[in-house]
């Protein structure tokens, strides 16, 4: 096996978050459906960024928010994707090295600017997405390097790389290589309405063995199998993957395997500020769990920690240092 | 008397600030005055971001912090500043607009890139800051719309406007618009280095009546008459001013006229998150309570629950509305 240098390596979409509060009123009248992430393009971006009140920039993206809490976690973590040479491309680059990533991506020198996602938050902490890919679209299969997704434990990639056009060929290639290296692959969902438009190939995916290990919230779990009955969801996933991990907002999550079913808690938290960003946390703490050899349950436990403190404030990335906070609770990666 | 349009209008350097947490260490190692305001050129703003930790950015401005603070009031305000027309400049504007300010200064289509300020918000909430000034240094006389300024109650100048070279003139002619229309000026001092830069200009503006209202914290009070003693400089104030109003953080303020000094105390909060904008919100609250006729008391009452507001979170505009903030107050404005 090649010498091993990350804990994970995550490929998506680099993106930075413009975010501000809105109410449910705004929503309505925008069109946008509460929770989710809807596609846009420039002139529609430009138009709910002309609309939306006074906001904050934050380097996001969700397979890179993973990432930089794999980093905060004191593991290690790379991320490949595509920004452009522009402000907001050195804004995105600058920030996950900052956080300890490593991320050598070259950028786009002309086409779109970088990707931004515009990011609605309701007065429930609850967010609404909506992403104008831009340079992002320009993730292309000769951005991974082999040797890098060789010498991670784990290659981590989002449902949302479906949506650029050369994106799911770069997350093809990695997997390829990944397990040809005897490493494993992991993949979110991402979002119910994005299992909507590539339900066909992500169930091929799981079921051909391409992912390992998957990540769903329940809204992504029932959209991918059409059903309304949350057991029924589970006992479809656990004979299509070998490890799934739902994730329910304040209920917890369950870890399924063909074995068995681990039920495990939330942490609690007084007040949800902002929602962005716990899904993409969670994974964090479960995959540096896995990576470093952590039971399922503990795994979940990890998430549950990180999850909690994204959502305390504004915006998708840990503000605190991850390690001391699950040190704190009592673990040693 | 024209028509009055505006409460306050502003007029400052237009600046996107870059946040980051840091330590001590890390502004000792950098050569950074803790709570200061640097200068700094391109290469050296190049080099802070380089070693700066993952970043937030939010529009901010000393005077346009000030100028969003009156619009949350629920009173009328207009900013004007120079950004180029650029990502960050095209986020400025934005964000100014979306908060409900007028703002209609032409931006600049060549030259320096818009104004960030690199600030580091060390753990105990204080902020040291680092501002490449760019496309503010091109504010010029040209920019100032006479008739903008004559519908303003108060023309509120910062004194950071000395430091680009021809906005100390659009200052000057501003302030001659004001008081030709028969309104009031006001200057805040913005930073015990800027007055050291600029003492005897600030001391003439006063001395002169081109200023009517002057804010200050302690240490830009203790530069400005070059003294440690706190009464000595008040006293020294009292007879260059016509009105002053001194800021001491968890001390309160002090409103210093001829007649008299009313002591009013600070808004309780349970922790300082980040103290940038406290001056600058205070500013607002007592600008809105002036140009509505409050007494002075409760000018810096109104004061001191915006500058509350805005220290409990990162950034130095308002997250919630300072105008119901300041009714459950009991102020009816």
């Amino acid at each position: 096996m090649p010498t091993l240098r990350y804990d994970v390596i995550g490929i998506g979409n680099a993106i930075v978050d413009v975010l501000a509060r809105a109410d449910d009123n705004f929503l309505v009248k925008q069109g946008m459906a509460k929770g989710g992430m809807a596609l846009i393009d420039q002139p529609r971006a430009e138009a709910i960024y002309e609309a939306m009140g006074p906001a904050v920039e934050i380097s996001g993206g969700s397979a890179a928010n993973t990432i930089v809490g794999v980093a905060s976690l004191g593991a290690r973590g790379a991320f490949v994707g595509k920004v452009k040479d522009d402000e907001f491309g050195h804004t995105f680059a600058h920030d996950i090295r900052a956080a300890g990533v490593e991320f050598s991506t070259p950028p786009a020198s002309d086409g779109p600017a970088t990707a931004r996602c515009y990011i609605m938050v309701t007065p429930d902490g609850e967010r609404t997405m909506n992403t104008y890919l831009g340079a992002a679209q320009d993730l292309h299969p000769n951005d991974i390097d082999p040797d890098a997704i060789a010498a991670a434990q784990i290659t981590y990639l989002e449902g949302y790389l479906w949506d650029p056009p050369h994106a799911k060929e770069a997350f093809l290639k990695a997997a390829t290589i990944a397990h040809g290296a005897g490493r494993r692959v992991a993949l979110t969902l991402s979002d119910a309405f994005c299992v909507d438009r590539y339900r066909a190939e992500f169930l091929g995916l799981l079921r051909n063995g391409t992912v390992d290990v998957v990540f769903a919230n329940e809204r992504e779990l029932h959209s991918l199998y059409q059903t309304a009955d949350f057991e029924t969801a589970v006992n479809a996933v656990r004979n299509d993957a070998k490890l799934a991990v739902v994730t329910r907002s304040e209920q917890g999550s369950l870890v399924v395997t063909r074995e068995q079913n681990d039920a495990v808690r939330a942490e609690p938290v007084d007040r949800v500020i902002d929602a962005t960003g716990a899904g993409d946390l969670f994974a964090a703490g479960f995959l540096v769990g896995l990576a470093r050899g952590v039971d399922h349950r503990n795994c979940a436990r990890l998430g549950a920690l990180a999850a909690a403190e994204v959502i305390q404030h504004m915006g998708a990335r840990p503000e605190s240092s991850l390690k001391e906070l699950v040190e704190a609770a009592g673990f040693a990666l």
